[in-house]
């Protein structure tokens, strides 16, 4: 038994190594077409260079794997572990946030000897065979990059969005095709479960799996279009304060919004759209996004509908019935907040999710910047209400019609 | 039968009636101490003066009641309309809420002579038979009064301790006595009903009731104690960032945060309490307050539980096993979103909470500055979670020791 | 020779006598009209109340002459030393000036048994024969309270136009009446002295008298008139960088500013201004105030002209030229920096002017709201760039047409 | 006659000739050990990226000489035009000098290559004859270069500094060296010339030429130095308000500041200092630098002097007596204001210098980092008091202990 087990462990292993390959590979693609200059920018504090997510995801390797692991470990550069910490208090002091944008030091190309470095350590790393633990650990790393894979390409639209030359990335991910029409699909109540419970990878924050109690619901097909939210806007969405939660008109207000981030009129006064790969005016059939919570829960109100929670939209996608979703991320009717059971893992990796549980709202899905294998239905993103620069459109659900259940959604 | 109905609806408008007089001299008594300054003091933009609550009140009577009812209406003064507004966007224009502080006129004797003129015009109004929803009109309007009376000592607390005289209110409610020993009381699981769907008054976020899972939880028998507070303070909780969430922390180190609001260190270091009834030492027995969320949940933390969410509360207090609570509102961990099938109210009065349901959290129980008989288990309290000025603190959870626990609560 | 000083002195003490019983009796004079709880309001952390400028003032003789004088003096409040200290960093802490507007306690009726007291003891002082330099003292506070009377009116005007119901102070000094055409009258250059030279009472920043250089030059025979902004209103001036400077630009666009303060459009679209003694459509020909420095200096670049620098401003006003200053304070073209061989006096009094000539523009000349007595040549007021809540205009000014011009100016 | 006067003409164009060579070639050599990320780097807003400062010196050039010159003009790239305009609101747009960081593109070779276009469109323009007016903008523009020479050192300096590894340019210019014993040099006043009066170039704001009167003073022979200034700071000077000017308090406290900026305190609690050629130990016979006015201010108080006004000083440097100029700016006591009889130019080039002639004061003397030939005694640079990332220093000055005039200064 105990060979078995061993054996398993081996296989897992050789499939980790794989994987560590292809996804440290992914993240150099993204890069193809973009300057030292261009990786450096910083547009706002939100969102950070490129060159500062290709160092830090190779830290988080450097840190959690190589120091506890290496004989005599010397680290690339001693100052990086502090330059590259995002917010691991555990592991000590971190770079400021806002001043990511400073760094110009180290170059591009000495983050990029970094990860070359590291990337042979791993490898020797994993010529031996590791405990369950290390390997859960690479797991970790890997999606850990994977979610910095997507935010590379989604703070690079805002940081080229900022220059008024509109940089185009000819590599950039289209946007999503048309959707078809509109259609309710209906959902039967009941006591379901919700949460990761499987043995495979996800996020501490997914887990555990608990039981929920839903009530019958009716969830659309497909995501919101810019087709219709450009009729949300005809009809003065921006305008009606009756549509808008409090805080949200506040910062409708506050902050000029007349339109999703990153469209513009031009001058003939039509609508325009920044993408990565170039400018265009809006697509009717094709989902909205760039769309704060604010706007996506007005929308929805103003359609006569609302958002989803996110154990709906669970239970909608368990059931093989968000089609659609990985185009954009959909923003949920549920705060982001602990699962019951939730348990925070031990020591500074601990901090990955579980401190942002507050003051944050859950969307559901992927983008078209999402790594492939990255999209599963427990998946949580998060975001404050007001952010607007992800992938973020919404999908409009609605109470059952009729109080009784129609149709059961496929066990969980 | 319909006579019977007709009967039902003057018994209801009777007891209104007594219950309008009985509010409404409850208000005054409120103030009985306070100069005309004292009663204009704004210390902060989120507490207003408790002039401006007195007229407040008294504009929801006269701008949602005699407004429509009464023939040839004529306000006691057309400028109120836009000064007493609080943010009902469906009313018109506000007066600015962080300058509600300058508004020397209306003089306190203006704003007392117009409780009394909306006083005889809503007696004038109850003369004769009014339809139900009428009726529903006047009970919210009265229990909007009693929150308002809460709100008033609250803010009044502020604005006192922000002068250095620390002015002291005899009348001012004193806290409760000491509680007992912590004990752990076991509920059991399952699907249960939650918010309000009897026939009597409750506000529109408790309704509609509707079923929730619960797994089995422990809750405690009490809120946490200042001496227990003080434990955690000489253990550092203050100090210790692993403690905290991300935003909670920020806030503590922006904020200078090292003891609840109105606590300060006398000429001996030794910690004193600000009460609208004087100055003290903390009661190591009494439950503490003045607590934001961020400190609550770092609390709870610290002792290893967790703060209980809304629904377990509520399932608890329905049980009757909240007790201890009527001394401190209790955070929960649950952010303040609409109830599955929650719907607003048609007009402006729909304003009334639906459109705060975002970046706040619950708070359940109810403090002594609650007026009596505004306490019930399916009352939603909703602050900001960095929120001090309340009276608000906390009450430990933890998840069932034995997951099989079975044992049920009393019946609802 | 002796005895003459002596009998000089007592003489002085006499007249001193006379004045401080007439200047407390205006402040009294002042508020005439005014509840407590208009005394009370603070409608921006510039502007305090007119009850702390009444406390203020006499905290300036309790500290500065009874507490050396008087033996076993006894404070009428110990807590007053803190709260009505402006900024005598030297006499300890001070209540933080933004929060001046929450001390309801003291009561207004308090304050003016404080002020009562220290007549007395100051009367009980003024008994017995005192030194020069307590004579100085209670010179300097005088001077200090008229000041003090002027910024009562000016603060209370601020405060009365936040409240939306823009309250009516009858008793408030109505403006100017109209004055003439404007005439340029010439003035001759070379070497002038400016600044106070004589034996009588002057701030400290007026001394020491010092000799200075001048260019021939022009100036105007009045203050800017109401009508002539508002040509320049008419030809833009408030939407035409190229007549502002930098920063006075990014203040008007950052504050909206279209026309002086208390200016606005009625319903019918006609301008309106407030003034303490009601509303009215602005008057042509009387001169225009509630303007900043740089609003002052875009009007004078309109107009071809500029400001006259304080030494201009001087000279002509000891030459007599300076007609019709007293309407308005005029905002000078030099910054308010000492004088050459400026010194300090000793203790905290030396903190009076000395700390704040950094950032500022001086102001020559009185308004309507200065106390009579209080307006001379030399006296220098002095504010931030951007403060329009004064009773500040200004005056042109012009290089003298023939640089050879060596007219004299008429006699004084 | 004429033919001399175009022989003239011709000459200075020959020589401008070799000046624009010599200039445009010293900014290239500036950025010798720079990378492009380097150049791109922006700390705060006041501090352009050093790329931004390479393309906003030739857009001068090609927006003031080659846009009116050039027959068909057609700018190297039109969206230029709008991003490297620095202030001119009469050119049109600006692109946010607060966001100048974001421009990876143009990225720097591009920049290169603007550069070399302009300079050859420069060069094919002086190969014929041009009139005096354009001459006179092309030397404009080469010392407008000149100071942005300066200011690419200063503003990489913060740049670097903000980089935890403190980077390290070889080629930086190094600190002066150690100044002698202080002495004091007493300078006669009297009816003296300042002001820029010759033919050569000077700013519009050295002009014109003009009288001024000044008392006799003394004058210290160099700067203060390092030595003397932490002896300063060892006698509290950052923690005694009587010190201070009330501004400078404020932005003391506000700042927490404790020592120049780029001072800190390594792991021993010694004073190091950032340099652009590396760190190093405090040296205390070198000039001090990076202060603020108000710190200046602050120490000459501490010291028993004075800072001298600008005229003061520029009299003693036409003396030949501001020995040890040219090492640190030093601040002077006066508020940068028009000279009387200030004009501005005509056109978008009028507000090189006029519009920020607010809130700023006035130094003069020169750093190590001015290029050679840009120090002149009339030449007047100016910040904000608070602004300490400039190589800003002090020298004292003293009223005359003798009122009677010493020695005469030399003619003017």
């Amino acid at each position: 038994m105990k060979q078995d087990a061993s054996a398993d462990l081996a296989m897992r292993q050789a499939g980790l190594r794989r994987a560590y390959a292809g996804v440290r590979a992914c993240s150099m693609q993204l890069i193809a077409g973009l300057s030292a200059e261009d990786c450096m920018v910083q547009s706002m504090p939100d969102a950070s260079p490129v060159k500062w997510h290709l160092a830090h995801v190779t830290w988080f390797f450097e840190t959690f794997l190589l120091e506890p692991a290496e004989t005599g470990f010397q680290p690339f550069d001693p100052a990086f572990r502090v330059l590259f910490n995002s917010y691991y208090v555990g592991v000590g002091e971190r770079h400021p946030r806002p001043a990511r944008g400073v760094l110009s030091r180290p170059a591009l190309d000495t983050v990029l000897a970094y990860r070359r470095d590291v990337d042979l350590r791993m490898d020797a790393l994993m010529d031996s065979a590791q405990p369950a633990d290390v390997l859960n650990l690479i797991e970790l790393g890997l999606h850990h990059e994977q979610q910095h894979q997507e935010l590379m390409l989604t703070d690079l639209k805002h940081h080229f969005w900022c220059n008024p030359l509109h940089p185009v990335l000819d590599s950039a991910p289209r946007s999503a095709g048309p959707v078809g029409p509109l259609r309710w699909l209906p959902l039967a109540g009941g006591v379901l479960e919700v949460g990761y419970g499987a043995d495979g990878f996800a996020f501490d924050n997914e887990r555990p799996a608990h039981a929920v109690w839903l009530a019958p619901f009716e969830l659309a097909s497909r995501p919101v279009t810019q087709g219709e939210f450009l009729a949300f806007m005809a009809d003065d969405g921006y305008r009606r304060p009756e549509l808008w939660l409090s805080d949200g008109w506040d910062a409708c207000m506050r902050e000029g919004w007349q339109a999703p981030l990153y469209w513009w009129r031009d001058a003939q006064g039509a609508w325009q759209t920044y993408m990565l790969h170039g400018e265009q005016a809006p697509e009717p059939h094709v989902p909205v996004m760039h769309l704060s919570y604010y706007e996506a829960d007005a929308y929805a109100r103003w359609a006569g509908a609302r958002l989803p929670t996110e154990q709906e939209w669970e239970c909608a996608a368990r059931a093989g019935l968000a089609a659609g979703s990985g185009e954009v991320w959909e923003w949920t009717a549920s705060a982001y907040l602990p699962y019951p059971g939730f348990r925070q893992a031990a020591g500074a990796v601990g901090e990955y999710n579980g401190k942002f549980m507050i003051n944050q709202m859950v969307l559901r899905g992927g983008s078209m910047a999402t790594p492939s294998g990255h999209v599963r239905p427990t998946y949580r993103n998060f975001f404050n209400p007001a952010a607007r620069w992800q992938f973020s459109g919404l999908r409009l659900a609605r109470d059952s019609a009729r109080g009784e259940q129609v149709c059961s959604p496929a066990p969980a």
